[in-house]
Order: C-alpha cells, then structure tokens, then sequence
C-alpha cells in the first residue's frame, strides 16, 4: 500500500464473481474474499426495499454480491481501513451497484450510522484470535484476518444497528463458534446455526449464524451444508454440489432450512 | 414415591434396553430414560480398566449401558436423589454389571469422589432451563428435567473429576448448547460437537458435547449424526438407520467421526 492508503494499479488484481456477474477489484498481496463472503450474502433472507448494513466491509465482495442476488436493496458498507473502503466504492461503481461505503470504526460508529437501524446487519468478522495465533506479513491483510476488534465487539455493534426483529448474520471459523453464540445470545434471540461442511461427514468449516434482534425462539442447530461432492477432493474438478454451485457461479441463494 | 423415598413394586415398570441386553427398573410416573442415555453411553470412548463417573446417574440407565458394551470399566454413579440411587443400585445387581452408586450433591461433592479422578465424566443433566419453562408435575420428574442445579455447575464439577486428559462428555437438548458450550471452554479444551438429527435436512434433536481435561485442540463441529432414515416418520416402523438401531439394539458404539 501506498503512503496515500492505495495501491498502485499493478498491486491489484481484478477477479470474477458469480461466474462473472460480479467483477472485483482487490489487492493482490492484502485481504483477498474467498468463497466465504459469497456464502454469507447468500444466506441473508433480504427483500427489495430492505436496508442492509455490513460491519467490515473490505472490498465490498458481500455487499456487491447481495446487490447482485436482490434488486431494491440500500446497502451501507462500513469499513475501518480507507484503502478498501475506497475499493469497495470503486468495485460499486464499477459494478453499477448501489452501496454507500462509510469509513470508519464499528467501536465509534459514526454518527450518520448511529442514527440508523437495518433490516440486515452482516459480517464476515477477522478469522483469527490474535492471542492464539502469529500475525500475516501484509499490514491489511493482518487487520482483515487478525482480531484487532474483539468479536464481542462485533456482535454487540451488529445487534445495536440492527432494526427490531431485524437479521443479524455472520459467517465465522468453526473455532470461534463458542465465543460468536455466547456473544450472540447476550444481544440476539432466535439464533440458528448453520455449519458449511466441505463434505459430508467432515468436521465444519465454515459456520454461518444468524439471529433476531428481540427474537424469542430457542437456539437452533440444523443440519450441514455441504460445499462439495464425493468423499474426497479431486484435483482436476472442483466438485461443488450442485446447490453450493449455484451460489458460486450464479448467484443463487443459500436458505436456512425452515 | 412414597415417604421412605423408594416406590412401591407397581409403581416400578422394568424396560429393556439394548434389545435386552439390560434390564431396568424405572418408575411409571417419575423421569424415565429413552435413547438418550443410550446415546451418550454408546459416544463414550472408554476402554477396559478406565475409570467412569456419571454424574445424575438417575435409574443408572447410560452407566449400565456403557458397562454392557465395555468389559472392565470402573463405573460410579452419582445421585442426588436417594430413590433414584436405589434404583440404579438394584439395576446394577440385577444385570450383574458392577457400579458403584454414590447418594449426593454434585455441588457438594462427596469426600470419597473428591479425592478421586477419572478417566471419563459423563453426565445427561436436567434438560429444561427453570427460567424459562413450567414446572413438571412429579416431583422426581421435575428434579431430573428441570434445572434445579445449574448447567454451569455440572460442567464445572464434571470438569473438576476427569482425571488430566480425561474426557467429559454430555448428552443435551440443543437449545441449551449456547451455556453448555460457554461453560466447556471455561473449564476444557479440545471440545467437539456431535449434532443428533433426527433426519437428514433436520434440526439437531440432542447435541453430543465431549471435551478434554487440559486440552489444546481448537473447537470441532461435526457432520450430524443421523437417528432416522427417510424424510418423514412413519408409524408402522420405527425406521432407525442402520446404525442408529445398531446402538439401540445390540449396543454399538457411537464413535465421534476423527
């Protein structure tokens, strides 16, 4: 990154989402989406007309996708690093996607979001527990992967913004599912996890939860979802069900079961 | 019950469990086991000469499971109500399996059981949270479903009696999986999550939760297990799967996937 906050043109690479409906500046050496910000966009129960807010935006790769899957939503991105922030303004535009990106720290949310409630909060929070774990090379990719902002932290400004029985979704690391539900149910009622299994019989990894601001049904647990077929990974193939490539590469949802 | 805390012989029914390869007595009208003592006695990974303590053995229905299945254990029953600990001692004689059944408080643990340590802890502790339910009308019924002693109290004390590495694991209702996980990491590590689904698609009917006595792996969560085929129940048949009828009937193990 530049002392200006950005990068040079060279350090970003441009990538395809959705099978292309989405196209996505990122920089090449920081914070790079996975399929992990895909998944949760997938899985928010949005409608047009519905404000979305998502704490830690980046590049903007959740929010874009959600943009893309919903016509009719106002979407605000919240990001703390200005580098990204202006990429994700730059990827709406470029994508000519509605998203209003604010810079700034979701700890001292600022003041034009404090005002407001959503209908949808979501984050695809900092994977790792700094305490547990060493730190990445790059100084982005570090504040985007390590946990600067306690997960606690994220919960609970989550909650706060979202509108009564608003949605608040998360997708996180298996190994922080402990602390995310305790997190959650100090803030959240109905709570409903859903763990991503790469295949079926594999340990979870990933976990999205979601929960209702004021929500008053018990925890729930469902059953897995399962990313790819067959029992072990082929190299030639990428092998996703055919429902987790529907996601992928066209944009489709991802419901909780009901 | 009657006043000297015991019931009358027509108030007792004996049930088989196993496919008969144990015999139980049980009150008509007070807590009576179904499949999830079996359960949690078929996850246990206990091997001959290991030491085992179940703390709320009520009837002693998941110790004698476990002792059935594994020759050579060292089995303890902790309960805290004396007809109930009656009963699992005559259950024990009457199926020759050897356990050892202790009348007291597992918040107050018995001189005897604190100076000892084992090798597995299991517990099945009251499912329904007093604060948020009503009453049941048996007395001994009440005790054993609702939360007279609080969950964090039984994981605490489990935790205090697994030997170091020694393994805990507890059978519940998954809407208390939220506490039960947040007092597990309080006190183990290495902790899993088994899921039980009823089918295939379904919410987590009971949650199998194991952890270990000074620990270090992260947190797991596994694929569902599941009890029964198909999509939907059918009356005429009670349509188990294979190895779920496998562990009800002829006393298989329950292995947490590796």
């Amino acid at each position: 990154m530049s002392e200006a906050g950005t990068w040079p043109e060279a350090e970003l690479t441009r990538d395809a989402f959705l099978g292309g409906q989405l196209q996505v500046w990122q920089p090449r050496q920081g914070y790079r989406a996975g399929v992990d910000p895909v998944l949760l966009a997938a899985s928010v129960p949005a409608r047009a007309g519905d404000t979305v807010l998502e704490l830690g935006c980046g590049a903007g790769v959740a929010s874009l996708c959600l943009g893309r899957r919903i016509d009719g939503l106002h979407l605000t991105g919240l990001e703390l690093q200005p580098a990204y922030a202006d990429l994700a303004r730059r990827n709406a535009a470029g994508n000519r996607i509605k998203l209003q990106v604010m810079t700034g720290d979701l700890t001292q949310m600022p003041d034009d979001l404090r005002q407001k409630q959503f209908t949808h909060v979501i984050a695809n929070p900092p994977y790792f527990d700094r305490n547990a774990s060493t730190a990445a090379n790059d100084a982005g990719r570090e504040r985007a992967l390590g946990e600067v902002t306690p997960l606690a932290d994220w919960v609970r400004a989550a909650a706060r913004r979202a509108a009564p029985k608003g949605y608040v979704t998360f997708i996180q690391r298996p190994d922080r599912l402990p602390d995310l539900l305790h997190e959650a149910q100090r803030h959240l009622g109905s709570i409903e996890v859903l763990p991503l299994l790469p295949r079926r019989g594999r340990l979870a990894q990933l976990i999205l939860l979601r929960g209702r601001k004021g929500g008053r049904a018990a925890f729930r647990m469902h059953d897995g979802w399962v990313l790819h077929e067959g029992s072990r990974h082929d190299r030639d193939c990428e092998n996703y069900t055919k429902a987790t490539g529907a996601i992928l590469r066209h944009g489709a949802a991802l419901p909780f079961p009901v």
